[in-house]
């Protein structure tokens, strides 16, 4: 970690993700200390240098000292300002779990020749369970599916219909030529408050170049699906394991393996915190901060609900653009003061809330 | 080549594939000639033996000696007996034809998380479109499909019901829990008369061990179709490159490779050469043959066809479990003699044709 400074920015890995991010909690608290000032809150701090190699220890540690670790609220600056000049307070993370499918039709590979037409085929088979699984509309037709899905909230709609929003820029920044999701919602909330059904990985039958002219013995997907509050990884597992042995014919063989995942996170909005975290931000950045949630997990997040059962502060100081966890990782000298004001207003914030 | 006799076996490789059914030919041509009398028939001999490794020769000089090779009827017996003393023969292949799909969303893999419900996933494309190509009964759905396809004759299926066809034994022979084809047509209708659409790979996303949360950026699949007559190889790739365009989202890249085929071939079954060759084996084996199809394509029989002009015999001495291509491949030597009778009397039934 050699830190340079080039302009208003500090180059380093970790810069953003999470080093510079952790200091600014710690030079706030500092600074209050400096003051002389009775501090008006505990502060217990966990700093852990794990995460990108597993947190394998994190979760244990949290399970054997929920005690020692007892708390109100826990605050993460793990995440990233909305854009430039446009504080964010995270308030939800989606959930995910996880399910393999393999499909077997022949003990092994047949010539499609011989035998195409009477022997089923497990690639086709494999499509034709996971193309059912969204109807027309981008909804998932897996049954229950949305049972426990908590609707967005009018305040939550209008919280993202602030945002700004340019499809054409989205659509370059990932390179595709349209966008495509659940109909009647927006895209931020398709990304953050809606669950979503991917399969990230599909193989069968012959790989390599030119052609073969096989049954293939086997196909295989994996699938993900995000979850969002109420929903349950265990539940969403089995209602995916009973839909497909409802569809999957009986002519071919088909092993599920599910690996469950975490539920979704949220922090209530309208408890107390998450307007004690705006107001720090407002003060420390001299902006109003936009409410915002992410589509992807912070599976410690969900540890402390579980485990602490303590709702998170995701406060973030840094840019989606700061290139984290590449060599040029960078974090703005301008966003690492106001972050620092943010966390010693948050502080004096926190002190205030009659939980 | 070292034959080795051992009971009725003859054991070598190429002994049944296809060394010693050629044999039988000239065996029968050289009787012939012993006896002193005159060829009722001129016989022209065209032996390769390059076709396990392409025969991309024999094709073309077929073309460079159309002239020199004109026949009224051709006879290659590179097939089998339907099964033990059930002599056959084989007046219909069907052909094939061969396209790849690529679907292409994002021009890099994306985090699930964090674009899952906005982006959409190739792989869930691929298999919707893949996945709509069956109705529930099996049959293809592509626009057209079936437009030149000759039905089943009711002499056709009369001689195919005659066959004997055991599911639970088919079903052990190829590992496979079920049977499934289209609605309406026996086993052998459908893997010798019907045509078929076959995923031989499918490929895309993550494909090692464990999960990894992507949205990724493309996903292929190889895809062959089985074609009958009058189904016309590019025809078919036409259409099924319409249909796909047709149904592909437009958020989504679609690109399709024709790789193109073979048609089907079928010696007509109300002339005069199939009642010749019957009768040859009748006499040759003292059982009356069976008329059966092949679900695969022998591709130089539509060269003749389409380069000469001319039908061929498909009369075959072999058996399918003589383990052709396998070092223990063999021969019976019953077989060997009765394939040397039947080509005999071939040489007076084809000579009494009125063509």
């Amino acid at each position: 970690f050699n830190p340079i400074i080039d302009g208003d920015y500090i180059i380093a890995r970790g810069a953003t993700d999470d080093k510079g991010q952790l200091l600014t909690h710690l030079k706030a608290l500092e600074a209050y200390h400096a003051t002389g000032t009775e501090f008006p809150i505990n502060v217990k701090l966990l700093i852990e240098g794990e995460e990108e190699s597993g947190a394998e220890n994190l979760a244990n540690f949290v399970k054997e000292n929920a005690e020692m670790l007892k708390a109100d609220i826990i605050v993460v600056s793990d995440s990233s300002q909305f854009d430039r000049n446009k504080p964010a307070v995270t308030y939800g993370l989606r959930g995910v779990t996880f399910v393999e499918i393999k499909i077997t039709g022949p003990d092994r590979d047949l010539h499609s020749g011989g035998f195409g037409g009477a022997v089923p085929n497990p690639v086709n088979v494999l499509a034709k369970i996971i193309g059912s699984m969204h109807d027309d509309d981008g909804k998932i037709t897996i049954d229950g599916f949305y049972d426990d899905v908590v609707e967005v909230s009018d305040w939550e709609r209008e919280q993202f219909a602030k945002l700004p929003f340019d499809e054409d820029e989205f659509r370059n920044k990932v390179g595709c030529k349209g966008l495509h999701g659940e109909k009647g919602y927006s895209v931020y909330e398709r990304l953050w408050s809606r669950p979503t059904l991917d399969v990230n990985g599909i193989k069968g039958g012959y790989q390599g170049e030119g052609g073969k002219t096989i049954i293939p013995s086997w196909a295989s997907a994996k699938i993900t699906m995000r979850l969002v509050p109420d929903q349950k990884s265990d539940d969403i597992c089995d209602k995916i394991e009973k839909y497909i042995h409802k569809i999957c014919p009986d002519y071919v063989d088909c092993e599920i393996t599910k690996h469950g995942g975490a539920a979704a996170v949220v922090v209530p909005t309208d408890g107390p915190w998450l307007d004690a975290a705006g107001k720090a931000i407002k003060t420390g950045f001299g902006i109003e901060p936009v409410f915002i949630k992410e589509g992807g997990s912070i599976p410690i997040v969900g540890t402390f609900k579980n485990v602490l059962g303590v709702d998170t502060l995701l406060l973030g100081w840094g840019q989606n653009d700061d290139n984290a966890h590449s060599p040029n990782e960078r974090f703005s000298v301008s966003d690492f003061h106001r972050g620092c004001y943010a966390g010693l207003a948050l502080i004096d914030e926190l002190s205030r809330v009659k939980a």
